[in-house]
Formats: structure tokens, C-alpha cells, sequence
């Protein structure tokens, strides 16, 4: 296993360090509890908004701590939930009397824990918490860690437009049904040309031959639709949009403009990221989809995999504008 | 070769024109010239800021045009200088009058071609070039493709401050004189656990045993100093600062406020690479180094290659204030 690290039981809580080192004017790490939290808290009455999981997917969560979009983020081990009694308290201090909105990806130790969390908060402190669930990945119903889709991309999306919503000052409710409407509008799916390896496992999740790749992978390297022999970009990015088209138009109907967001899996270059955005955008034109906003980048990564994720978000115009309001975090920044 | 790409001749520009479409606010992408330009002008009287080179380093340089930084950027193939008639068009067309300051690492491709281009511009449209080359790489003197140290992170850092000083409308040799300021304080060294496999060459450009990482690392695969076992990210982090602390001191003096930059290779999650900063902050902070600003991530890369490396810029006030001043680029924005 080549990675820079100490120990493999180390990793969080020194990344995490590292984090806070790295970014003291935009955040404060609660190291003991795991919990990244803005540097400067929000004023009174802003909807919180929180989310969290296994680490290994940085910048999520932590990396979107700020202004704009999350109030705080939960890591658990890598690849693993966090628990409870952290999401607790990491709602217990994000709240500012207005109510926490968990934005909760769909896998079943995080869904799990935060409705633990939630109801603990509710009983123990009086927190009005809505959790809401994304599950935007159309590569498979079921999986390795999940009952129903895996969340994923839409997520980043989601902590984003949602984040700005709280930031306008709308209320708890309003600010959970952004999150809802981003998730019912976002499809999703990934793909692999490497595995990924979990420091503490010190091998690779799954094997993957020199000259396959995992089509519809999913961030914590489980299992795909199918293994298929290397392609070009213009038949990975077909393969990754076409389902996601159909899904998206079977749910919600015709879909016009979208954010469409070319995710780096982690040991993905930027050049081969930039590549496959424009085939996606070449296959999007010719779809008759327009792309309003774009984002390419490793925002929601699964350690050292080499690959890539597309996802598709419907907009209407008010998406749009949260999507572009100010928004200050290490991950995402601008107009800020 | 495991890449998200086509055919290797396209990459370059098929990552241009994905690049084009995914910023078409920030961009305009001249692809038959391989050129990056802003996608609105600067206003006449601003000096212009250029800087290209091979590609494979993304989000340098195309990913760093934009207000507040470089006026344009020319990309070669992977890992070879462009030729000087790229330069000397975007040269020509970034020009407001005012100058044009070519900032260029030091390989021996591109100093010659940028040398040439700027003599060529200069006989042609008359436009006015001061060259400056950065040359910040402590790892060694001279290597496979540099006569003298060669330009790494430092010209990341150089482009960012430099193109602040021309957006305050700092005449001509002052803006030179910044990038100077900023190669002459900058020290740097990089480490490999992985080497990177360019397209056209479709196998890694050196073998690096399983135990093994390579210290000193060039940002094409050029070896550094030695190889030695793998280390925990603790002593690989003292490894790169020692040689770095040791090299300013000797060369400028005391070194008090530092501007520190861990950068990504292109393989390394941000997970390692924040793991790494921190490593890196305690040291500075044991060494009596004060870090007044940070940057963390894969900013100046090597294609595929796993591993990452440490720049230190040695900062007075007007250097962070300039640091401090909005930037607008794919690759670096805050403040705007």
C-alpha cells in the first residue's frame, strides 16, 4: 500500500488536523468528536444545515463547511458511518433555534445513525431535525451497503443549492424540500478504471484486470452494472449519461437545463477529468440538453480510485439561483 | 495504460475543448494555437501575464487565466514545451500595450522557445517581453531536462501574486520584478510514490518498486535525490522540508513568514494530502516558521502520479496583500 499516511488507524483524525491547519479562517475541527464546524458560526435563525459520513471522500464533507453550505460535517472512519452520539452533538452546536436540516446520503449505516441521531437530538435538546436522503445513483437498485440507490454526486450538489437556501434565510421545511427537489431532479453514475484501498484493509477493495473497468462502480468501490474491456471517453461518457438520461426522463419528465458535473473519483487527473467533460458536454448537445452550470473536479472522491462520475441536475430557475449564490468553503468558493 | 482518454495525439486538445465548454465564463479557448485566454480581456494599459508549457500539469496554467492571474496560457503536448510560434501569438493577443511578462519554469524546452518567441514578438509587433524564469526546485542542480534548478511549485504561486500586481496596474518591469521576488523567496521538492505514464508512451515512465518511493521527484518523472523504503508521511514530509528551510536560509536569510503550499501530483486524494499538511505545519511551527497563508491540493500536477510536494515562499506584507487580492480562475478563486 503506497499512501502518504502514519498509521492506518491515524488517518481521520490527522487529516482532520491537517484540515484545520490548512483553513483557519474558514474552519474548526472538533477533533475528539470528529465534527468540522465554520469558524465563524452562523447568526441566530439560519437554518442549520448538516451532513457527514465515512471519510475518504474529501473534499465531502468537511471541505464544504462555510458560508453558503454546510454549518458542520460529521466523519466517521473511512468508509465508514459515523455515530450518533457525533451527529448529535455536531447538531446540538449547529443549531441556531431554527431547526437542522441532515442531508443524509443513502447507505444504511448513515441512515441508520443520523435517524438515531435525530431522534436524539429531538428528545435530549429540543432540535427540530428534517433528515433528508439522497440516493441519485442510477447504477444499481441495491448494493454491498445499500437498500434502494446509493447516494452520491447529487449530494455535493445538494449541500450547495441547499446551503444557499439556508443563507436566504427560508425556513426548516423550505430548506429540506430544496434538498429534495435537488435530489428528485439528480441522477448519477460512476465508474472505475482502478480500485481504491482502505488504508486499514492495506490491499485493494476489489481486483480489477489491466485491461477491464467497473461501469457504475460506487464510491466505496462496490460493485457496478458490469465489467467491461477499456473504451474510449466517448463510450465511457455514453455509457455513464445514457442511463442517466433515461432514468431522469422517466421520472421527471423532459429535461432541458441541467448542471451537469464531471466528478474525479481521486487518482483521476484533471486533463482526463476536463476530456470527459467535453464528451459529456458534446453528447449532452446532441441530446438536446442544455447545461446551464457546470462543475469538473474530484468533489466527491473514494480515496485513490482512478475513475470518474457524471451527474445530471434539472434546473429551474430558482436552482439556478441558489446555484450561484456566494458561497466560501475550502472545496467550492466563489462570489464570496 | 488505465486513462480516461481517446486517442493519445487528442488529449491535449480534447482537455482543451472540455475545458472551454465546462468555463465558458472564465474562458476562450483557441485550440488550433492551443491557447487559454481570458474570456473577457483585460482592460487596455494592464500588463499582460502569460506562462504555458507542457501539458500534463493541469490545473496549470489554462486552469489559472482569468482576472487576477494570467492573461493567457499555452499548452504543449504532455510534458513538451509549446513551440514559439504559440507563444508568440498569445503574446500578440494578450498584449493591451502595456507589456507582456512571460513567466516560464525552467526546462530547457521552454526557456529556449519562450526565448525565442519573446525576441520574435518583440522584431514583429514590437510588443514589449520581460522574461522571468522560475527555478525553485532545491531537489537538484541540474537534471534530464534543466540546466540548473527546475521551476515547480513556486510558479504556481508566482502567477497568482504576479497577476494581482498587474491587476493594481504595476507597470511592466514591477510585475517582473514580483515574479523574481517570488522565484528568488520559493523553495520547493516534490516525492513520488507512483510514476505517471504519459499517453503517447502508454507505460510509466520509470519503475518505482512496491516499498519503494523516489525523494526529490521532478514534476515529468525526473528522478531527485534517492530512492529510499517507504516512510510514514511524517518523516516523508521532513524529508522535503529540511532540504527546503535549509536552502532559503542559506540563500535569503531568516526565514520568519512563509507562504506553505502542499501540492497534489495528480494521484493523491486530498484526504493525504491534508494528512500531509499537517505534518508540514508542525514542523514549520517547531522550526519557528510562522505559515501566514496556505494552499492545499493538486495545483501543479504530473499526470498520474501518485506522491506530492512542499513549496515555501518566504512573504512580506505586500506579497500577501497581493496573494490576499481577488482571483477569478477555474483553478484558484476567492475574493471575487
Amino acid at each position: 500500500m503506497k499512501k502518504l499516511i502514519n498509521a492506518p488507524e491515524d488517518v481521520v483524525v490527522e487529516a482532520l488536523r491537517g484540515m484545520a491547519a490548512a483553513h483557519p479562517q474558514h474552519l474548526r475541527v472538533d477533533t475528539a468528536n470528529r465534527i468540522v464546524y465554520r469558524a465563524t458560526p452562523a447568526a441566530p435563525g439560519k437554518v442549520a444545515l448538516i451532513s457527514g459520513g465515512g471519510s475518504g471522500h474529501e473534499p465531502l464533507h468537511g471541505g464544504f463547511v462555510g458560508p453558503g453550505m454546510l454549518d458542520a460535517a460529521i466523519a466517521g472512519e473511512v468508509f465508514t458511518s459515523p455515530v450518533p452520539d457525533q451527529v448529535v452533538e455536531a447538531t446540538r452546536r449547529a443549531d441556531t433555534g431554527a431547526g437542522v436540516v441532515h442531508i443524509v446520503k443513502n447507505y444504511t449505516g448513515d441512515v441508520m445513525n443520523f435517524e438515531m441521531a435525530a431522534e436524539i437530538a429531538a428528545a435530549e435538546t429540543g432540535v427540530e431535525v428534517v433528515s433528508v436522503i439522497t440516493d441519485d445513483d442510477v447504477a444499481v437498485q441495491d448494493s454491498l451497503y445499500t437498500a434502494g440507490r446509493r447516494g452520491v454526486g447529487v449530494t455535493v450538489l445538494a449541500e450547495k443549492i441547499a446551503g444557499a437556501a439556508a443563507e436566504q434565510g427560508r425556513p426548516l421545511h423550505e430548506v429540506a424540500d430544496v434538498v429534495r427537489r435537488v435530489n428528485e431532479n439528480g441522477r448519477s453514475m460512476g465508474m472505475a478504471l482502478t480500485s481504491c484501498t482502505v488504508p486499514a484493509a492495506g490491499r485493494p477493495t476489489f481486483d480489477l484486470p489491466e485491461h477491464e473497468m467497473e461501469i457504475g462502480v460506487g464510491i466505496h468501490g462496490e460493485p457496478g452494472r458490469r465489467r467491461v474491456p477499456l473504451a474510449p471517453a466517448k463510450e465511457v461518457a455514453a455509457m455513464l449519461l445514457e442511463p442517466i438520461l433515461e432514468d431522469l426522463r422517466t421520472a421527471v419528465g423532459d429535461t432541458k437545463d441541467v448542471i451537469a458535473f464531471v466528478n474525479g473519483m481521486g487518482a483521476t487527473p484533471l486533463l482526463e477529468l476536463y476530456l470527459m467533460y467535453g464528451e459529456v458536454s458534446a453528447l449532452l448537445a446532441k441530446a438536446g440538453v442544455n447545461v446551464v452550470r457546470s462543475l469538473v473536479g474530484p468533489y466527491i472522491t473514494s480515496l485513490d480510485m482512478a475513475g470518474c462520475s457524471v451527474t445530471l441536475l434539472r434546473v429551474d430557475d430558482d436552482l439556478v439561483r441558489l446555484w450561484d449564490a456566494p458561497v466560501n468553503t475550502p472545496g467550492l468558493r466563489w462570489g464570496a
